[in-house]
């Protein structure tokens, strides 16, 4: 799947990922009314609607774009009908092409992360049928419980050809409080980079691992010595637009072939219309606007990377 | 919700947990043949083993024990059927007046942190409507993220009297790969503790704070130095039994009080009819195996606190 990742990311010359967190906030009022009437103003109506806004979205997305992440909290907080919605999104995605990262963040031990693996890279065996439960192709995944939750998660990908991100250093202001503290004279991050190399280089697609990292946008200069200490894994950034990155801050997150990175925009690119800059759309161009999004995101990148 | 947690193991003078976490290959033949003779060796089929298998421990052993823990992971691998299998399994022991720990491990950061919070413990608004998605009582939640990930959590708890467990100290072998290392000559699972025992300090209840922590058996000594620690925290303790840890290492866990901590068996109990020891039930009597693992479990711990 990581060669699937990146030969989407040279045809469509956008090192892009574009997060399906649909919050009911961002959902046009046309979207709503039509689901609340179909269903009332219940977990099966929200399920709906976020549903049919995701499908909009990536209709006028799905060709700009290699990949798309859905935040599956988003969906579980509806409960079953919205986990429903997620997985026809994931479904819905992979039909259209497209590489589908589910920002899970499972991380357990032993069977109950081999549990977690099955559900989201692989198959559930039921007497003598198997099933795929949700499908994506990669997953996210904590890695604070050590190589005993990272394992159960290799062995699924080696078989189903998927692939994982593993938490290194992330985007939010409180993320130093541990991944930052010094240890041994390094931070804790470092470490956590170093293992991700480790378990990388078991795990090799053609070029690169099918083992990749988060590091957030937020963070350029430890990308930098993050980029250096995992060279051959991919690494997802979240927290471009929205929570403050910039195109240039990105330069450093990718290798000299131009690959090893891939950048996150969930809000900037889904709420688009929401913002003054792309107003002219309105509400029932909403989809329209995250393409005009894509667009400019697309042409920050690039020209951030020369 | 902590407060009635004190109460339940007060009254049932039982530090216990019960372990919700099925795996087929537990379940008697007897309820995977009338579950897929209903529905099929399909996902529903699985998810209904699942609640019968449940729905018939729970009625062996609520009256003995104060909680129990089911592991998500064990029912999001059969997609959607599955957690509407760990839905009906919340439901069913809350109405039993059992404590539902939801053994979830999630962790994010701002709104989608909030998100898992409403999904499983809090309410979510749909239009004019609010529905509880999940229900349970407690959460664990992992601290990697930092003050941005809890955060959102502790909101939650407050607002609908509800709580998490952190991971601090899990119970497996690899734990210490990250959690051990030493920051400033102190490992890095202290300086969560720390952490825990400063939200904790914001968010109590009548005695111990809503915010505990997970510590595994497989660690007595770490368990003793994060008693001190985190005064305020209940600690739940997983590792007890077929992870290896036996009575006698309980102790450094409770307080002075008798208090401040609760055990977890899972496949100890849930599976104790595959035991040599339980063998005399059979099959057919897997729940009054079950029944009987608890009452071992329970002396077993009480003579070890004395």
């Amino acid at each position: 799947m990581i060669n699937k990742l990146i030969e989407q990311i040279r045809k469509k010359q956008a090192p892009i990922v574009v997060g399906l967190d649909p919050m009911l906030g961002y959902i046009p009022k046309h979207i709503l009314d039509a689901a609340f009437a179909q269903f009332g103003e219940t977990l099966e109506g929200a399920g709906e609607a976020v549903w049919q806004y995701n499908r909009a979205i990536v209709d006028a997305v799905y060709e700009l774009v290699p990949a798309v992440k859905p935040q599956i909290a988003m969906y579980e907080q509806f409960g079953l009908p919205g986990l429903e919605a997620f997985r026809k999104t994931v479904d819905y995605c992979r039909e259209k092409g497209l590489v589908v990262i589910g920002d899970v963040k499972r991380g357990d031990i032993g069977s109950t992360s081999a549990a977690y693996a099955a559900a989201h890279l692989g198959r559930v065996q039921v007497g003598s049928a198997s099933f795929t439960p949700f499908g994506e192709d990669f997953a996210t995944v904590n890695p604070y419980l050590g190589t005993d939750g990272i394992k159960p998660f290799l062995d699924v990908c080696a078989q189903e050809k998927k692939g994982i991100f593993i938490l290194v250093k992330t985007s939010n202001p409180s993320s130093g409080e541990f991944q930052d503290r010094l240890i041994d004279g390094r931070p804790l991050y470092e470490l956590v980079g170093e293992k991700v190399n480790e378990w990388a280089a078991g795990c090799m697609g053609d070029t690169y691992s099918y083992v990749g990292a988060v590091v957030g946008a937020t963070y350029p200069e430890m990308g930098r010595t993050l980029r250096r200490i995992m060279p051959r894994s991919y690494i997802l950034v979240p927290g471009y637009g929205a929570q403050g990155g910039k195109g240039k801050d990105l330069k450093p997150f990718f290798n000299e072939d131009g690959l090893g990175a891939i950048i996150n925009s969930s809000r900037g690119i889904i709420a688009a219309y929401k913002q003054e800059k792309y107003a002219a759309f309105g509400e029932a161009g909403f989809a329209d606007a995250s393409r005009a999004a894509v667009l400019d995101m697309k042409e920050d990148i690039m020209q951030a990377l020369g």
